[in-house]
């Protein structure tokens, strides 16, 4: 088990009318508040927007609005946002959304108190120290940005993604009403279970050794993934799947399940490259990637792939130890194409290598990845390549 | 799963040197502090007592002094804390101990801000809205005072143990020195481990329904307990096993196991009559009665110990479910009878059934206890007279 330093601050709430509690948490804090969202047709027709809203008058808060918020948010809006915080003396930042929203809204946050640009934050020039409270109310479970220390922005005008990391981007307060999810379609679902999965495995694939409670925890919160993805697969309004997946979210991201130990995050790292290139979507991105990652990288740390193959998904014991990791590997797919996820650039879209040599570079840009493997640009390849 | 609130803001450092940062973390609140201690021959003479000192010296911070906490913690000594306090305009409190130091320096911390007396919070006269920042430097895991929203103590005057729960009872930070606590003697360290097995216990033992998340959560921290436990048997001290084990006693007790359910907490409240009444460790209690609570209601939930039996103890599930539940808490009593803790009421010297009624009428003086199966004062009395 590793040193480590670990916070968590933010109030969590959970139950079918939570977001009708934004008023008072905003409350706490300030008088007015910047009302971020994404302004599409959902956030209006759903009755969303009216929601929120009548919640925040009734709490007599005065509210500027920030809509217009696109997946991979964007620099630029963050810009119009700090502006009207300043000018308007804003105390309080809600983000009603899911991750781009949130990362939208932390950017704000700690913008307002930078006299450059805020981007400045996003390519390591500068480190924020202080942020308006953020607050969030939870529409999409997937990147765990409502619970996290991180935000990513991509920069309009050089194309480039990248993020800023802190406690001080934790937001205050997070807001869950299972019910604001039910009618996400199935794509979106599974990407979110992917999204969610992928960030327990890449704390999980660790060589810290002798990190039992968490590698206990992180096994355990892979299980009730399944368990919740089988029954949304099944019924896309259970309201308790739905429910349990909302904090899962947070559970898989908010830093808890790496306490104790070192964590990889390649995958992550080599799906932004497709992101980047391709406008692939995130989920999409780690189903096709995390098995062929795994498989490429198994051999470095057979005793933890046969653990997880194990422990996760019940392989038996008495197997040989590679054995094991290669079914466990094969049981991981199964789980995320069981779920309709693609299996293979190919499903979403990308049927040529021209830009592997490209990607690879940029993925290794600022050093080598990965923590059971150390992967360079020409393992970064290989593993495009094993995904074709 | 149910609906919930949670929140768990304390600073968590886990190293090798974390105390020393005591210093720096008191600085964030304040330029003094009330350093609240045992006073003991172990505080002095282990060098504990120096390196804090040294630590809160090195960062220029004044320094006042409440040693003296006692097991059970009596609420006169936070009454001059809070005497202290008010004198010298005190900050910050860093609280360097096991549960009893971190109650008293959370009493006194919620007390100078009550112009009533303090005891009047824990006879729930009145409530805490404010609190000095209190800081902890753990060297006993077993409550999970130093990340839970409560505080126990002891009215000398009238023998009464009481609590008060709040999250402005969390502490701001806490600094885990994992060798603070290599030299705890077996039995501490035993009860210690029972106490914090104990507190996932009343949160799994549950009757709500579809809360996987925390139901495999609570799984897996108990298999690292046993783990971690069996380890600790062989070599206290393996510095991996007391670093586990001390970031366990947080987790189990920070309320993230009982988020989405609600929880029993029979067996503590059986077990305080035992402390209240014979002194007894709050550890050995816990250790004597909770097989015997299961014993006696396990018949109210079958296929949740049925389920315990088969995740925890890896009984085949195959099984009967009600032979699979007794075997269950069969091996529970071998997991504590296994590190020497006690059985039976004999073994920790109560041998006669003359405090019975007294005791189950008080355990259930503010009604009846228990979420599995609903204790009438008669059931306690019966679960007493199965722990003989």
């Amino acid at each position: 088990m590793d040193s480590f330093e670990f916070m968590s601050p933010t109030k969590f709430i959970l139950d079918k009318d939570a977001d009708l509690l934004c008023g008072r948490e905003i409350k706490n804090y300030s008088d007015n508040v910047l009302f971020v969202h994404y302004g599409d047709k959902y956030t209006y027709e759903s009755g969303l927007y009216d929601r929120i809203m009548g919640a925040i008058k009734e709490a007599e808060i005065e509210c500027y609005e920030l809509p217009g918020v696109q997946p991979n948010p964007r620099v630029s809006l963050v810009r119009e946002g700090i502006k009207i915080c300043r000018e308007h003396n804003i105390g309080c930042i809600l983000a009603v959304g899911g991750g781009s929203v949130i990362d939208t809204a932390k950017a704000v946050g700690i913008g307002v108190f930078y006299d450059g640009d805020v981007w400045d934050y996003y390519s390591k020039k500068a480190v924020p120290t202080k942020s308006l409270p953020v607050g969030t109310v939870m529409t999409l479970p997937a990147t765990g940005s409502e619970g996290s220390n991180g935000s990513v922005l991509k920069n309009d005008e050089t194309g480039e993604s990248a993020d800023v990391m802190g406690d001080i981007l934790r937001p205050k307060f997070t807001l869950m009403n299972p019910q604001l999810t039910m009618t996400l379609p199935k794509k979106q679902t599974v990407y979110g279970i992917i999204d969610i999965f992928s960030h327990v495995l890449e704390r999980y694939f660790s060589t810290s050794v002798d990190a039992h409670l968490t590698d206990y925890m992180c096994e355990g919160v892979m299980k009730s993934i399944i368990v919740n993805a089988n029954t949304l697969m099944k019924d896309l309004n259970d309201y308790n799947a739905r429910a349990e997946l909302m904090w899962t979210s947070v559970i898989a991201h908010n830093g808890l399940l790496g306490t104790g130990r070192n964590q990889d995050w390649a995958t992550h790292t080599i799906g932004a490259q497709l992101s980047a290139n391709y406008n692939s979507v995130h989920g999409a991105t780690l189903s096709v990637l995390f098995p062929n990652w795994a498989k490429y990288v198994y051999k470095n740390n057979i005793p933890r792939f046969a653990q997880f193959a194990h422990r996760v998904f019940d392989v038996p014991v008495d197997l040989d130890p590679e054995q094991a990791a290669l079914e466990g590997i094969g049981k991981m797919r199964e789980f995320f194409s069981s779920m309709g996820a693609p299996e293979k650039l190919s499903d979403i879209g990308i049927t040529s290598d021209e830009k592997f040599d490209k990607m690879s570079n940029d993925a290794c840009r600022f050093g080598n990845i990965g923590g059971i493997m150390t992967l360079t640009p020409e393992d970064v390849k290989r593993i495009y390549q094993l995904s074709m």
